[in-house]
């Protein structure tokens, strides 16, 4: 099978792993590997990673910055959901696996390459992410594995094989890297090794985005996020472009120590793990959305999206995100935003995000139908005893049977 | 019909507003008036309500305390549930109605009473909640709910009303107080006037039960919470009764300004309102409980919990506590409780409490299957392969279609 | 409040009860009265309404034939939902009630009356689907419902009423009718006094629009029906409009016997009550549906519309026709049914309908994939191996749990 | 691996392809084997099992009678849910298999076996059935799958093996037979090869429990059904034990023609499939089970359980029977059983089986409600009012926003 294959999109980070994986697509396969390093705003440059592919030989070299689409077309639209995975998790790997899979398999089809390859593990979730999303994009693609099919399982034989192929090995990635961490403009993730005993509390030194709450300002700081259609298009009345708002989100929500977690959640593949995640901006976009849609929302919409929001979450999660349920949940999500507009006004303080305020020009709320005081009339308070009495009479029916026919509760 | 009521029990808090309908019912109804005066936790006296009651000529005074019943039977089956009505509020009022209806109900049965009476108004949930629960409890019940039927819905009315009758009325009640509220052992809500505007911020004297984040100790806290059968059952290793755990754990929020909420909510009624609660350890209690299940829960399971969790809020936000399918919905919880049990930590600091570290005799956690380095054989990363290729069969055949008609995504 | 309306535009049907409703409102409101009747397919000619509308003095009187509109704006979407309301009945009344809230809604805004009249019962869904259509499309419409307003209760005060004011009673309606009947183009159903106990088997006489299986041909007979984009589009190779399609299919149905439901089903309004429904077309456009689905939607696609259709099927029957949650889960499903095409072929016989064979220019299911032979290569029977070991996986530490517990299943 | 393994449990039918996998384990794992054949209802003899395992040298040899507790503790609880996959499919093949499975890990763990080994193929459900079930009763069972391991795919090659290891075929076995059957009380089913193409009806000569409808009998025939806690307990008036009554029921069914469905399903590995089923008993008792809830479950259980069954069914279709999250909507359903007792008529003809009347001491229908005539005062017309008013106040807001900021619905 390995020897069908001439050319192979792989994603690049120009790290250590993918290095490695690079070489060994071109001396197992023996094929023509391009090269696709993308910015989603995991914060590192990307030229190093250019300058080692050339190094290493490859002639088609893919650099692009995404994060404007990463944002607008895949964080947004999941924000209107309020998705959270096991009552918690902002899904922030999750969401980023899609487009990167999209991606790899676009340029697989425009440079003729008849694989792509990814550098996730055998054990974890990405794996699936990328596979399930470029199998559904492109069925006829086939996708190399390594981690699944070399055996350098181990750290050491990792280490050996690069020295033996000549690929730099900076010194830092000799030892066993305490935890490994996954970033991008949403979310920082960490796990493994030190963080392998969830008796155990993460060490400080895990954090990477977010201040320790102790050491964030000791003055509480106020944001308001201007919302349209369900997203997010401004900060204190500045309008941003969607990656450019939410890195201000993480700016803001990362000096006041906003969005950390500590999960033992279960992957798809079968087994418990454990991560610590950052997500200040993400945290503070999920407050402020629920903020808005509080007073724009009908109740009938709102108890709709949040029945069907874990099914939602749990579908990112497990790589679905191109499927047609997917698909329809989104349809469903996205009717119910056109007047989700408004402006939401939030505390930031040593850890937390508390919404102050929200107002909008189309709020259902109204203080004339809820103030203790009579009314203008629109609301009749006889009414509320007819809507009980019809309410309860399936109950007054069940309870009498019960009644007769002697049942406890 | 008023006429036909010989004796009714009245939800009796010694207050302004229930002695006023104490006294109406007695001249309106012409009826005797059981008192039932119940310590659900709010941090009042009973022996005030006593008094007046005696006063007002009220020949049977019920004063019970119910805090134990009120946690165990019901705040604590909810919790099971990880229970939040709209993504994030934990139903503290909510789930005191039906324990009060229960034993409204249960003293008219032995009382010989036609009929219950509430303070609630004609435009809340509360009434609703009241009168399903005794109606699901005995269908033949009858409900007396004052507000929605008197005329005295203004607070002159209501003061002329009092002093006409000889009811003393507190200085402080003379005037319009500005905001109302209702507390238990689980939390505190406050709504109505000052609150009224949901673009403005909630005042400050508004909260009663909880610091202000910022007036919180310097120093985080930690508090390691017990769980067995999916119940807390001790605090820092002490154990103690469901009423005394709570009790515990409020004070440790309130401390810390945890558990602060300012929502817009739907009401069951129709009509959006805006409210702030306080639980102190309410919010501790989910996280903790969401944390013990983490790792003991199996995922099938959780997610089946966490997709049935929003019906089962919102049940016992709209008052079917007493439902066939909020006890069909506990039931399936209950069964997945058998194994919840365990030891979680958080650390309170400052408006937030984090889950730091769980472990249970119980996990499902295994260090073995997870961990980045070859494990002893329990997994095989080859299985991946399979996984992920028969869950992407069915989205390849469909990716395929689309290829073939041209239809975009 | 009654003397403030001062022109209501009625649903008129011509018969003895919408009459006596004409004359009240005439009577008792003082008010200007437009009649509207509409033709749904419920088989009555429609000229005599207008004669009768005339010699009540009726100057605005209007007749509309909604029947494209009824198939094709209501029975159709629903139908893409496969919706059966309580398992088996297809809610051929509940669909019908909004289209003519609506026109009423629309001819009360066109000649400026201020409110709607309707002659449902107050025990009854039809009263709550007017309504809350009529409030959703127009909040400031009100609503006279005569039956809940007037004494004319019983059969004899109702007559008493047509005698007194001139309404010509039919010889036929003089006594109790043995059972009250709604029709439209979706179904026929049957109600009250014969089939009040559900014990009792509901008389041959009840059925008016299928033949008794017994009686039915002894040959069956097969139909094909096409669909485009989930609707019904043709039948046996005819391009039919919606109506006519479905028109053609009642009388195929009819002939045949089939789409008799005898029902005991939960009325909104609290209580259960027992209905004959006859739906030959539509018994038959739902297997078809199904057939037609069943090879071409995906396997995620079908289960998500399965799992949200009694939620859907349950607001049509309470009335939310028009709420933005039935909007979203109509966006669900129309996302689903681009593709929803090609031909079913039916069997029709003696009361039933059986799906015989379905083809589709985009069907999913694919012979090489699911022959018992080795296919081409596209499916790897290794690949089940991995696929079933993690799906085991957490059954497996689940499983080792309970054996090191001791605990039992 | 495969020598480690000692002794296996083979579930053995007695036929070509199990004697051939016998043979191929004694041969390719040398190992001991020990058979198990089961009674299920498949209406096959077993003592030509028992035989042929002696001829072949078996030892211990298992052969059960498990039609009791098949029906009771498999078919019935299933059952009880109105469980149907896809809309339409009665699960009888995917309830067998968690019970086979159970008796191979019992028989595996009395006898010391290592593993055990079933027929099924790597391109079925059937094999994620056993094998899921296995895992989740002993994590440490090792399944064997021949199917997926050895190279007899086809036919041939199968008859080949066969012949040189001595193992009689049987004339009507060499060449392919038409399509494959399973069958057991509840359900026979064929799949495969003249049943392929889903575009071509299903030949006549597939169909061997039911009749066809049209050399059914021209006379209708009427059972009566009785229940108890939701299962069925008697036919016609006489108490049947479970799997006497399902084969009382299956000889009715199956002489009216009743049950069968021609589908095209979706297989949890990824494909579509198409099968022809016949399940005449349960085609009945599903009728039945819904016409006995419908009189004695209130409409807040039976929509709850409406809403979950998909969920439940496909849990089984998937192999989930013995998981903790069907485990937990078992026990929410059968929370609902308590009062699903009393009597149902079925009108049998000519392939349908129609409800004809219900009856249940347990009864909540109540004729005094329902009725159209005014009844004696436990329902109040008026109330339908406020309850209209008050479930529609929400969509009076929604509407008037949308009349103000000029949007479409």
């Amino acid at each position: 099978m390995a020897n069908e294959i001439k050319k192979v999109v792989l994603a690049y980070s120009g790290g250590l792993d993918t290095s490695i994986i690079l070489k060994w697509l071109q001396t197992e396969y023996g094929c023509e590997v391009v090269t696709f390093t993308a910015d989603l705003g995991q914060g590192e440059e990307l030229e190093p990673a250019r300058k080692k592919a050339e190094m290493m030989g490859i002639k088609d070299i893919r650099i692009e910055d995404l994060r404007e689409e990463f944002v607008r077309d895949f964080v947004f639209p999941m924000f209107r959901a309020n998705a959270l995975y096991e009552g918690v998790y902002l899904l922030g790997t999750s969401i980023a696996r899609p487009l990167i899979a999209k991606r790899l398999v676009e340029i697989a089809e425009e440079t003729g390459a008849d694989a792509v390859a990814h550098g996730a593990t055998g054990k974890g979730n990405d794996q699936v992410r990328f596979e399930l999303s470029a199998y559904a994009l492109n069925p006829a693609i086939r996708v190399i594995a390594p981690w699944r099919e070399w055996d350098l399982q181990s750290r050491t034989r990792l280490i050996d094989y690069a020295e033996k192929n000549q690929i730099p090995v900076p010194k830092d990635k000799r030892g066993e890297a305490p935890f490994s961490v996954d970033a991008n403009l949403l979310h920082t993730s960490s796990e493994g090794k030190v963080l392998e005993d969830p008796a155990e509390a993460a060490p400080d030194y895990v954090y990477q985005r977010t201040v320790d709450p102790e050491q964030a300002p000791d003055t509480p700081e106020l944001v308001t996020i201007g919302f349209e259609k369900g997203d997010a298009v401004s900060v204190n009345g500045e309008k941003l472009s969607p990656a450019a708002l939410l890195t201000r989100l993480n700016e803001l929500g990362g000096k006041h120590g906003v969005g950390r977690l500590d999960l033992v959640e279960n992957r798809f593949v079968g087994m418990k793990s454990r991560g610590v995640y950052e997500t200040p901006g993400g945290t503070i976009l999920l407050v402020a959305h629920r903020g808005i849609e509080s007073i724009t929302l009908d109740r009938g919409a709102a108890h709709l999206k949040d029945d069907i929001m874990p099914r939602y979450a749990e579908l990112i999660y497990n790589g679905f995100w191109f499927s047609p349920e997917r698909e329809m949940l989104q349809a469903l999500i996205d009717k119910s935003q056109e007047y989700v507009a408004g402006e939401v006004t939030i505390k930031l303080y040593k850890g937390s995000a508390h919404l102050v305020s929200r107002t909008s020009p189309y709020s259902l709320y109204s203080e004339d139908l809820v103030t203790f005081e009579e009314g203008t009339g629109t609301y009749d308070h006889h009414d509320a005893e007819g809507f009980i009495k019809l309410n309860g009479l399936r109950l007054k029916t069940y309870g009498a049977r019960r009644k007769r026919v002697g049942g406890g509760r």
